[in-house]
């Protein structure tokens, strides 16, 4: 079977911080730095690459020379529509000017994504939603998150755009939850040039099963990217591939070959306490080995399994792959 | 401001069962026993009714006698398609025959709803869905979940079916789990005749904000019902209204205003450890009590805090109204 | 390394009832067939049985028998004290007959054990604690909790007593809810026979870490039974070993022989959609298989990885022993 | 009926700081800037404050001087032990010098607590647990976790310590939990001076009832500070004070009433988005109307109807308090 290829996000490979320590989880790093250790990840190809950069002079063509140098292309960019100015949302914010401003920040990014050779432009809008009961009239969120992304589908006709939903964090409760909502959100904005970022560890946080939004996803035609990571389904965790859920995550591989998927697989992951290169490496090491794991499963059995809603015999099927042998009663 | 009109299901006055007190809290009920015992709540009129009743040979003329005798209103009819049978699913059952058997069961819901004068044909499809990783072909389910339910809205265009959605329970993992994949789902069928049934407490469970999800309903067209209940969020613990989050049932009741509610408010309540009668009379108590404090709310602050987004001054308006005076500093 | 031995909950091979399929997924069963089905499970040699029987004729000579004749032993009796009568609370009920009667169907379950040979009576006192908020007197309900057992404890000294906690159902929420508030409860008892079931799902339900919390309960002394199943964390879906928790339950496998367990490993499962004997079947070849994957675990190096907490080296100790090679960057 | 007083932690007047928005949310501030805005919030006291404090040469001494200068108390110290260099775990650190450093850092805290007069030191061990499965040795940082503690306890025998507890974030598991966890922990320290702060919003976090653990930590005599806030349950938002659970909220003073709770009640807050002196002064007002509605309370009527676990009858006393009438049938 076909092998995947693999990308991360850049902020992987950057300082971390959170509320508490705001000293930061290790030192600041440059845009040279955090591409340099990319490049170290093998089979790591494809960077999703936040705009602004990492200081307010750097150019996208700097940034392609970086890549360039190191081997690596530029997958997705993604703007800061999440930071200080922000907290009251982006496309969402009260204020006519802050929402104007995201789209010139969008703007920006995709500026930087014609020079980068970017795919896609990611919309991740973390700050988009409330955080009290009563606090939101939620159509008018929901009225200018559409009415936002779509104005900059229509002007920007020839570029692909993404959505990440996300359920919840930095905003305590985000508009674009789930699978479904983004779905009826797009549905909504009837342009098409915008589709979905499918991130793994954000669909456990919903209370889905990444396999099916995957499949739901795809079959509405609107995957633009799938992401893989781990968490403990309450908190976007953000740990290697598999650390948690390897059923899950065999599923939602075969679920990823069932529609021939070819475009990168991206790591989301924020390895706080971790060599970012090693933790990186770590995931593409566990996804090849569950490739082949994959390959052996007995597709016809499982399907046959699952067509008279099997379980046990579904299971067995993934076990056989597990274990390189059959032995459990059917 | 409007008064609300109040209906229940029918089960909220019969034996409870657990798993575990399989000897069921309390005795069995008769229909007659029910229905004289949702009489004595007052304000309650409607009810919905499940296909097929209490005992084999009982007819819906005999139960519409008992509704005219009792003053009652029969609101909807929901199909018992959760029974030992569809232990695999209804409509989504891996075998024809019961996926066939499945309608035949909606078929005789519909007949009894056209003698009992019901507004609607319920589906709680509380077993189509899975319960391991890797046990379901979700595109599959989804499949049998859109064919089936399309299949009778077309063969009954003059007949109103509503959907209740919930993420799981008795079916570990439900399909149609939350408002946006229900309107998605129904989206797919392309039928006029299906809308929804937005139950505050399933709405919680699925990490919804539930009055976001009945306007989102309720935008696309396709709200048919609105029930209130609550519990702690992590299960359907079918409590009175408002025993545990009171702002977000006060914020429900204004989402209702705002939509300009006219038809019933049903109570799904399974009052375990209480005289049912009693317990929907508290609810119904309480959403007297909390309209009066919706009539005091100045709906102007209201609008002008959350369109500033101003979290405070929101819950500050609500308070207002709670304690009848301003004290909160703006 | 040691073979672990196995036992079940006698009502794995029950009727399953839940409060919408009230006609039971499934027929009745008797002691005798449910015996029986349980002698079908290769390795599974002992049960935990409820006391009343299946018909209240029946005696613990005949059920004696019924093992006897199955060859298998009775691991341990549990008295129903969470059936109708008891939905106020057991150990807890606010009325003095009903806190008493507990503790005579708590003394049929003792006479039984004798007779049946069983290791310790167990308390899952799943009806005591509350539903609402502002309901319980808290110290109340805990003085209930600890008098009641206390005095059973005292009153039958020779016997060894377990409590196995769990934080809901059937009581929206119960007291004994934890690991750590069991032992501190037991703490309070100053009782030396009264120890902990340690069930694998109620442990995720309760947001622990199953292997942290048996550790814990060992590590005071506590632990008289170790129970595996597997759930999806929000719902004590009690599916068979392994199903969601493969790394949880190697870790949990691996603190059973830190501690040097010897005594049986219980299933508690609800196979309300599989055929018990072939899902109870599976969990055992489940965790044998596991057993060998512990076998192959190189200890040193794991605890090398925990002793620095370094979580990338510690999880590839455990790929290796399941993917029998070294394959992972270290 | 008596009046509380108030408290917060300086933090919640400092720059905030998430994962994303790396720039804050609003400019850093300084201590004098932290303690002229708590000053602002009328009714506010008490400080839990952080050392080392604003700048490495910030003296103690100057800090008291703001505080007297602003009428303000300090009521604890909570050592910085969870910052860069603690990402692995301040007294569970694998480094034998970073276990070290932890006591010197709670060694600065206790010379600055003398100095500023407060009445506990609290420990706040947010790095100290793990992150993934197979990640740890549960009973190693157990030991470390009881040590660390229990040789400052000793060393410091006239200063009293405080642990709150909390289940995650910044560490993806944290070891003390729970209450019941950490009473636990607090036994096998066998001290006399260290208790426990207990937050109301850590408390929802660990599916808790947070008036049961009040009564419970209580009841073992380990109540140090009491804690009030608000969040979703799902994570630690840090609201204003009912700004969710009103319910919750009232059971909670009613039972820091029971206890004759006559210390500060502090404000954990994270005014991410709005104004901290109109967020904090909020709150204030809002358990200065909730202390009014427990006045109203029929203490009498509610001790009846819990005695007899009348879940409607409980919550129709809190009813009459809050609506200033009795309505609701009996």
């Amino acid at each position: 079977m076909g092998k995947l290829t693999y990308g991360a996000g850049i902020w992987a490979f950057g300082q971390f911080v959170d509320r508490y320590a705001g000293d930061g989880y290790g030192p600041t790093r440059t845009s040279q730095q955090m591409i340099e250790d990319a490049a170290k990840v093998p089979g790591l190809k494809h960077l999703d690459i936040n705009v602004p950069f990492d200081i307010p002079e750097r150019t996208a063509v700097e940034i392609k020379k970086m890549l360039d140098d190191n081997g690596l292309i530029c997958r997705a960019t993604t703007p800061h529509i999440y930071m200080r100015e922000y907290v009251k949302g982006s496309f969402t914010n009260p204020d006519t000017k802050l929402r104007s401003q995201t789209k010139d920040r969008v703007r920006e990014a995709i500026a930087a994504a014609e020079i980068l050779g970017a795919t896609y432009v990611k919309f991740w809008p973390g700050q988009d939603g409330f955080d009290f009961p009563l606090q939101a009239n939620y159509l008018q969120i929901w009225d200018y998150t559409i009415n936002g992304i779509r104005d900059l589908a229509n002007e920007n006709p020839k570029v692909q755009f993404a959505i990440e939903y996300k359920c919840k964090e930095p905003r305590v409760r985000m508009t674009l939850a789930t699978a479904a909502k983004t779905l009826l959100a797009i549905s909504e904005m009837k342009v098409d040039n915008v589709g979905i970022v499918m991130d793994f560890g954000h669909s456990l946080m919903a209370q889905e099963t990444p396999a099916e939004s995957l499949l739901l996803i795809h079959r509405h035609g609107k995957l633009v990217s799938a992401e893989l990571n781990d968490n403990w389904r309450g908190w976007d965790d953000d740990l290697p591939v598999a650390s948690v859920h390897l059923f899950e995550t065999i599923e939602y591989m075969l679920a990823l070959r069932s529609i021939n998927w070819t475009d990168p697989v991206l790591l989301d992951q924020f390895p706080f306490r971790e060599d970012p290169v090693r933790a990186l490496t770590r995931s593409i090491e566990i996804i090849t080995y569950l490739e082949e794991v994959c390959d052996r499963v007995d597709i016809a059995a499982l399907n046959q399994a699952q067509n008279s809603q099997d379980a046990l015999a579904a299971q067995a099927v993934i076990w056989d792959a597990l274990m390189q042998e059959k032995r459990f009663t059917r």
